[in-house]
């Protein structure tokens, strides 16, 4: 019997098969506060109860890229151990506020294979889900990732390529209502800059850069129970492609949200993750600066004190963001992303609204 | 709209100008965690309930330290955003204890201004406070930043540099009264040393010496919010005056403070801090040792049980202490550094006193 | 008067000698978020109170490790603040689990010395205990340790050298009843391997690679303050033996027991530890790994639902285990270690068992 468990190859992925991943995960202050110290989160809604409140929370909920790094761990040991990149995010709804105390599980259904031409590895899709200990869903997601099949020779499954959303329409979006949003009170957060302040096009530079540190990258992606061994083995790694341990892709992520709050100190919550790619490793020793597109201005049914930005938010490593870096040939879908550019990611936040009419 | 924050220049503070900063925090048994991970700081009482409750807590406080950093921290992006050195901290006393579970917010008044000879920059001071969610106050104290102007052609305000006292006076530091201090046991720090075993004069060897790293000095800063750019963005900082980011003067102060509870393990409070200046930075790498001189012995009023002490503590960098390294032309006050010193704190503990006039 | 304390030294160590170790500890969330973001560690039943209470726990309890650093790390300034070598463990047992906001103290005996035939150091053999705030023992244990004499002149004592058992005893390990353990749901840990699928001589390779950082193992340290400074100061370091500071032994124990839930994943508590050596420094840099030989599957008098495993577990630095490096000449007992070894430790574990008599 083989005690260790090695991780699923491409052949072990057939549509349909579901996942309830292991090691259920009590979240605590404790793991809050070292998400602020490691990536220097500080959103006034998740660093006070003070703040909470005015939004109705009655304890200041999880940084929703917490909840999500937390969910996203629990699903490496079976999907990805074996992976060969990570191929992208989408469909990525936030659902119940994550307070501390709450404990969260993960499942995955299988819900696409596509060997790739070279035989030696596939494509697999998944949709996971993460729930509270009450069974209420606080992230629901569609992720695919390339991996390694463990014997070559194995024969192709019939492909299945979902079709997934390009971005999570509005009416999916969780925002709370009108009342509850009333109490928002820009002092706390340092901005009075408002839903109605921005418009599509408008390009947002972050100003700081955050040098990322080994023990720090590590740490942060313990935390998760990420378990993805290109993070934390310097010995294999000295003889791999990078040379280096690979920075876990979600902590660009953070450090580009965290960083945000400087011209989007209002943006209390990500409501969803339209899509994202990490397009280049980051490596410890690397600055990170962050910029951001705002893409879409979404009103929500029903909500005239409360709205949706859609935002790309674009991370670089060693290069300050005021001249915007992003594609070849005008940004355009296609072009070739600028040699510095190491994240793309598209997601959804909520901002208050002034709810005066003046911007409609 | 420009959405970025860039901070004030020396033109934005007028004296009178009041702030209200940002991002209130709730503090945690997570941010408490950490600072005894990062700093070293084990005084008894912010360790256990066993040895605050023998103070008349029914929590363990936090450190006094932490307290200062978060107050501190909040107003950064206010306050010295554009500030090119941090000259000074004076007439600081620390107020109502500080709990997990605490919420903390900062206030800062411009009480002084003056523009420098060369005048593209000018020296602010501000008075700042920090409050907890009952609105007592924690922290209360002057500090001093010189600031870039915008437009070093602007014109120079009228100066105005406000008188701030040498040290505060023992009738305002907030001490416990006898019966408090009373149950006060000398196990659980591990020392029986009391107030009246110091003298003015005597000098103490910590003997610990502490590598900086810069995961450490980086995640402690994010924790209390402090988002001044020197310590975080190591692309920048390669072309500047050190070629290296700077360790945040305070965590210096919190490691100073840390190893010095081998010879002062009773004094279980900062009341005060009476000035301070950071001599020079410290980068990632250098190893801080720090020694003490007791500059005086105060009784408090109405006290027998407990006393104050008026401590200077000196960090190095690189220089064990034990020939208690300081200025030239013995220590007089206008000497120039030993070049090892990096802090110069002048600073008042409370520490429990025999009670039995034995020394008095 | 001497205010700065420096450690017993050979000749303080008197047989019958007692300490009460200075600063209890309350230990919180936040230490266990850091030791888990520190370690890797991901036991099911110390992540999350679902898993805790399928063991019969109101909420998660530590890591049994964390508990051993803890009660380790106050014992350190009264007992090896002079040592030259940690020289082993023994007769180690773990009581009373130990929840966030309870309370940690600890005591010890000398009851042993033995002067080396250099005379200049000496054997010391103390028995610890740590208790929670209700005085129950969450931990004992016998430690030796070389300490250096104040005065190599100063006459040897009389040779005590207590007898240590080999190993823990069945009847002395503390373990839930049958009733306690029927709840244990393996979809929570992730696999299904019970105590009758393990057999005596049976190893695993527990495959991950985590390479230490300075900023790691300093932070964990300074978590249980243990105040040793071979881990801390860089400066005295470099002149040293190593170059380097050394990680403390208890940080790489950790490591090799995080990574040992891939192929031990039930093994939801640490009953004893039988046996330890430190059998050489680990640098920050190093790539730890570890694997583990089953010693023997132990019975539990009274139980069929739970038995223990006595485990060995093996790191070593810089060599992944697949091939199991241990010792010579067939892993005799005598054998010289493989120069990749770091660590040698013979402990107990307790596991579900299916209790249907299968395997026995």
């Amino acid at each position: 019997m083989n005690k260790t468990q090695r991780g699923n190859f491409f052949e072990d992925f057939a549509v349909g098969r579901r996942f309830r991943h292991a090691t259920p995960r009590t979240v605590t202050d404790g793991d809050v506060a070292l998400y602020t110290a490691l990536t220097g989160s500080r959103f006034a809604v998740n660093a006070s109860v003070t703040a909470a409140a005015c939004l109705g929370h009655l304890r200041a909920p999880l940084d929703d890229l917490l909840v999500f790094h937390l969910v996203f761990g629990k699903t490496v040991p079976d999907v990805s151990l074996n992976a060969v990149a990570n191929l992208g995010y989408a469909d990525c709804v936030f659902g119940a506020p994550v307070y501390p105390g709450d404990t969260l599980h993960a499942e995955s259904e299988v819900i696409g294979v596509r060997q790739n031409s070279r035989g030696d590895t596939g494509t697999v899709y998944v949709r996971s889900t993460g729930f509270n200990q009450r069974g209420e869903v606080v992230l629901d997601y569609v992720r695919w990732v390339m991996v390694r099949k463990a014997d070559p020779e194995s024969p192709a499954p019939d492909p299945v390529v979902p079709e997934v959303s390009k971005s999570v329409s509005a009416d999916r979006l969780l925002a709370p209502d009108d009342r509850t949003v009333a109490a928002y009170d820009t002092v706390l957060s340092g901005s009075d800059v408002l839903w109605e302040d921005y418009s599509a096009g408008e390009k947002i530079d972050h100003v700081d850069g955050v040098t990322v540190e080994s023990a720090e990258h590590m740490a942060a992606t313990r935390l998760y129970h990420n378990t993805a061994r290109a993070h934390f083995d310097q010995y294999a790694a000295q003889a791999g492609r990078f040379g280096h341990r690979i920075v876990y892709g979600g902590h660009i992520m953070s450090l580009a949200r965290a960083v945000s709050v400087n011209g989007l100190a209002n943006a209390f919550r990500i409501a969803a993750i339209n899509g994202g790619r990490h397009v280049l490793p980051v490596l410890a020793g690397d600055t990170v600066y962050a910029w951001t597109e705002v893409l879409e201005r979404i009103a929500l049914p029903g909500r005239s004190r409360v709205g949706a930005l859609r935002l790309r938010a674009v991370a670089t490593r060693d290069l300050p963001c005021e001249s915007f870096p992003y594609r070849d040939e005008g940004d355009a879908e296609g072009g070739k992303y600028h040699p510095a550019v190491v994240l793309d990611l598209d997601y959804t936040v909520l901002i208050p609204r002034r709810g005066d009419g003046a911007a409609d």
